[in-house]
């Protein structure tokens, strides 16, 4: 595989680095694998690497997002579906994006007693992710994580995010399959259509069905999701995941999904997935080419030129953007 | 002034009207500013060719960021500085930015009854700009409204953010000065701590001044921020701005802000805002770049590539760069 373009010392070690970190976490090495997704998760050079090699290895596993707002039962949900893959000897690997802001902070996983039964287990693999400081970009970071997961081999790769953002949302929107939760309501209204969570939902469950109100909270979203234009909406279920009642039939729901096409390479969503991949990339290897020692000076002079409004933003990035391409058009090479 | 690099039949066309909106703006037409600032928060051609002609303008306006929790009071106090200005003679725009996720939405501009009574006031311009679907470029779309409001000649500018995330810090941060609000805790903890909005204060307000506990708050805020490693920490103020106790005194403080050097060229948060101007106008050129129908073809061969696995998203970011910039290193040029 080729280095990457315009490889400096910097890139060979990055690189050098990376293909030892993916051969062994393709062996089944636990800690590579966990430190290629800190690597994803900071967006060094070793993930840029590591993406080049294992991204071709990609694209079998299911990525299943689950979100809902909060309360709704998330992680105690993906702990039971985990436990029903498991049970029939299937893989799976569980991403939980934690929003981390400066207030809320904290992590998503909530259920981590019930995830630690899994702890000896080496074909389940749970990792949480901070979106802190990558406003924007969670969505190319999710998917480049999933593609490392996916490469290594689990089946199934679940994506667990609170939704009550608008990059939440993104993120969710971005899996092959999206389930959106929903606990049962006391009152009239469903949190997840305040969300604007329905809208990318591809199966919608009713969780903690043994609440009263279930029944009436799956009736009234069958009733909005499915009489619009005619179309049929998404399948409305009802799960106790707390229990396990109804979980085996959203996985055959969720399994169903790749029947039905879901995990095509010209899926709409796979192609979404792609292009907010490209676009990370392509914002990831211009910060970098910024960021180069080469460059500093003119990106100083610039960044100077705009603070004392003698030019535009506009006129600056153009100029910065033929300095960092170089005579040649071939990125990195005005080095 | 020069067209955009590369300017096509609808670049022309966004640089006449750009044209012709700066115009009637520049001679006081309120209804050409509010629409110079859509094309901003939309971020189309139009705001890019208005803010190459503007910006050489701008510089000159006192920035000034108003945040804090929830509930601490920014809009009443907003208003009564407005109040104060007013009384001066001076003119002063707000700019309320609207973390609009899908579960909030709504204004954060509450006190709208007060800001009414400057409805016909000509030397106050009032306007609140949504964050959705700019996650990350909240800092550099907030940035480039204030640099239309410079130019436009107010010379105060206040941005007023709620600091609950990560991105509405970015923006406080951007300002020449930062106020932080805090309103008295009966508890003890100070929710401005816990939002991390204390390392980006200049100025740190107790508002709610009249409330039981005010005064302990602002002890405690002081001995909090003067007593790391001996350096002298931001003034901690009182304020009540619903009876506008403690507002001049506020007003003379960020005043002083100038004095000292807060809004030279070379001041810190002018060349950070600078950096993130430039960034963000890279981001959308290459944006733009992508969508020109002139690049679909390549554009959807790597997408649907990356959407395959034929490829990474890395290589064919540096594949879509290449052809982005053409042969002979102008953007745009090849077409």
């Amino acid at each position: 595989m080729s280095p990457p373009a315009g490889g400096s010392a910097d890139g060979w070690a990055a690189d050098s680095r990376a293909a030892e970190l993916c051969e062994t976490a393709l062996a089944g090495d636990r800690r590579s694998l966990a430190r290629l997704l800190t690597a994803v998760e900071n967006r060094t050079p070793i993930a840029e690497a590591a993406l080049r090699r294992l991204y071709p290895l990609a694209g079998k596993a299911h990525l299943v997002g689950i979100t809902g707002p909060p309360g709704a039962g998330k992680s105690t949900l993906v702990a039971a579906l985990v436990g029903e893959l498991r049970a029939a000897g299937r893989t799976v690997a569980v991403v939980a994006v934690d929003p981390s802001s400066p207030i809320t902070g904290g992590a998503i996983l909530g259920d981590r007693v019930r995830m630690q039964a899994y702890a000896g287990d080496r074909d389940v693999f749970i990792r949480s992710m901070a979106a802190r400081g990558h406003a924007g970009g969670l969505a190319s970071t999710t998917g480049a994580a999933c593609a490392v997961l996916d490469a290594a081999g689990f089946e199934i790769v679940m994506i667990e995010t609170v939704g009550t953002g608008q990059s939440e949302v993104e993120v969710a929107a971005a899996a092959d399959t999206t389930v959106v939760l929903e606990a049962p309501e006391m009152g009239d209204e469903i949190q997840a259509i305040k969300a604007g969570l329905l809208e990318v939902a591809d199966l919608v469950v009713v969780n903690k069905g043994d609440r009263p109100g279930a029944q009436r909270t799956a009736s009234q979203l069958r009733a909005m999701l499915g009489g619009r234009r005619g179309q049929h909406g998404p399948p409305v279920m009802i799960t106790t995941a707390a229990t396990g009642a109804g979980v085996p039939e959203l996985l055959a729901a969720i399994d169903r999904r790749r029947a039905e096409g879901a995990l095509d390479d010209a899926a709409a969503t796979r192609l979404a997935r792609a292009e907010a991949e490209v676009r990370g990339a392509l914002a990831d290897r211009i910060g970098r080419l910024l960021a180069e020692p080469t460059l500093a000076a003119a990106r100083e002079t610039a960044v100077r030129a705009v603070a004392a409004h003698r030019i535009d933003p506009y006129s600056a990035a153009d100029e910065l953007l033929r300095t960092l391409v170089g005579p040649d058009g071939r990125p990195g090479s005005a080095r």
